[in-house]
């Protein structure tokens, strides 16, 4: 590895936030910190605004819930645009939301609801959110370096995401996507922060380093890893988990399992389905693992028991979907 | 690697989490965060204090400094013991602060001020702390696994460091020995936090988990190093930097170069040096970089062009320390 204060790091810090700008389609900040996804949450809370800040969250699922849940936990005032599990926030919904709200000053929107493997249509909720001047915050955990996320184009302030998802690494950066708007909002939001305070990582990041010890190791991966998306062509890259997703739809449909998306709002990064052949979720998860080594995921929350999830992102290819619907429909036998 | 929620993880979890028992000397709870030495100074104060609690800190050189510069940008009520960059706090100075200061809640200590190569007396300021019943939150940062670090004889209550000093992994993770008293003392701290909250993380780890994502791969190089300390005899690895350290200070006095650490309180995990021969900082990092390979380090703050520094933890042997010796009296000629 290379000393983390010497100019060779400086000058690799410089192209890996270039390359991380082209692949959130941006020309302004890509920061990242060694933390997990989770964090993304809370740093875009402490840097964007302070405590009694009316927001609008999107909650339709797991991770929504958790996004809004922190919120509140930190002293916003929240309104939660809430669906079954399952289905998408729609721009209707979304809209009245925000009229009922009032004077909102950000929004939380997940894009891809990673539970239930449904994707919020994240253009058209940033578009309303922008249209009353909210800021906008963006949990792009699994849905960036999978599907179609354009920050400057679709206006957003804060898209964060874990590297170990579509970004196809090792797990431990949380990299987020910052605007200009949400810079100057940090000067005066009302948080106390330090470790994901956005001005000195800003300083420091300018300046081809970082305010705090970087984790070198996972930055190389980084590095490769968005080589080999800009190799592949970022629009291929969408286009590629657009097709898996419906490659793998279809296949559960021949098997006769329920997607739980609804239609139309299908996650191009991750399906779920309710656990076919009267099994319980680990029950087929235990099946398919003994028999075949493939680990899928089950539901989370109210659906824990009932729901199984397939993430078919980063480094997935046909023939191990093809592989893992042989194993699915071989357990229901 | 393996699945991050699966049951090969669990059991890795666990062993792990015992192998930094051991090395810690304590028999309470380790918890390791995705995140970067400075991350510990943040999660010990929002973990165990609250806003307008009183606190002692010793203010040797930049680390202490940062410290305490943190306990305040929270809110809290900071005592600095201050000392001469070069010094170290004495248990009179300390005891004393603590007289002054009335009801501590907590102290802040710094065990081995990295920025000067001082070693504070850890164990004595602990136990005038801890007399008041004080919590005790240490900085280990370039301790932990080079120097005798004892937390439950020493009685310490949060004791952090990252894993990229002596514990000679790739930085990405911040690691705590935390106390029962600790874990009391969070559950009415009255800061705000999510990302570094003990108590879901504590949670997850006693059940062989992780609150949020953990970063696999570098959980694995810690657990490698943690073996190869235990295989080597933590005695044995206290022993061999103390040897290094004595060492590396006499061939310095060889050379005719001025060792910063007051005597009696010198690191034995790093050296701090007025830079000799009439050179800068930089200009003499960049004379032996230029002839050797070797890195060295300028100081930091007041001292960054009067002083270098060079470390001796982890993975560094004697001929390596020779090596460094001979560039340095090289580059003074």
């Amino acid at each position: 590895m290379i000393a983390h204060r010497g100019p060779a790091m400086s000058a690799f810090m410089h192209e890996l936030r270039e390359k991380g700008r082209t692949a959130h389609r941006t020309e302004s900040d890509i920061l990242i910190w060694a933390g997990s996804g989770s964090a993304g949450w809370e740093a875009g809370i402490v840097n964007l605004l302070s405590p009694g800040d009316t927001v609008v969250a999107t909650v339709c699922g797991a991770f929504g819930e958790r996004f809004a849940w922190l919120g509140g936990k930190f002293g916003l005032n929240v309104h939660r645009v809430e669906v079954e599990w399952g289905r998408a926030v729609t721009p209707e919904m979304f809209g009245e939301a925000l009229d009922v709200a009032g004077d909102v000053k950000a929004v939380f929107i997940t894009h891809n609801e990673t539970s239930t493997g449904v994707t919020n249509p994240l253009k058209e909720l940033a578009a309303l959110a922008r249209a009353k001047n909210a800021l906008v915050l963006v949990d792009a955990v699994s849905s960036a370096g999978a599907m179609e996320l354009c920050v400057d184009e679709w206006d957003l302030d804060w898209a964060f995401s874990g590297v170990q998802k579509a970004w196809m690494c090792p797990p431990g950066l949380m990299m987020a996507a910052v605007s200009e708007r949400a810079i100057h909002a940090s000067k005066t939001a009302g948080f106390k922060r330090f470790y994901f305070d956005l001005a000195p990582m800003l300083q420091a990041a300018r300046e081809g380093s970082t305010a705090t010890t970087p984790a070198v190791s996972l930055l190389y991966a980084l590095d490769a890893a968005l080589d080999a998306i800009h190799e592949e062509g970022l629009e291929n890259v969408w286009a590629r988990h657009i097709r898996l997703g419906r490659a793998f739809r279809a296949g559960m449909v021949e098997l006769g399992v329920e997607v739980l998306a609804e239609p139309g709002y299908e996650s191009s990064s991750v399906t779920a389905f309710r656990t076919p052949g009267g099994l319980s979720s680990t029950d087929l998860q235990e099946r398919i693992t003994n028999a075949t080594g493939i680990v899928i995921a089950t539901g989370q929350g109210p659906l824990a028991k009932t729901v199984n999830r397939v993430g078919h992102m980063g480094w997935t290819e046909q023939l191990e979907l093809d592989a893992t619907l042989e194993a699915i429909g071989a357990a229901m036998r």
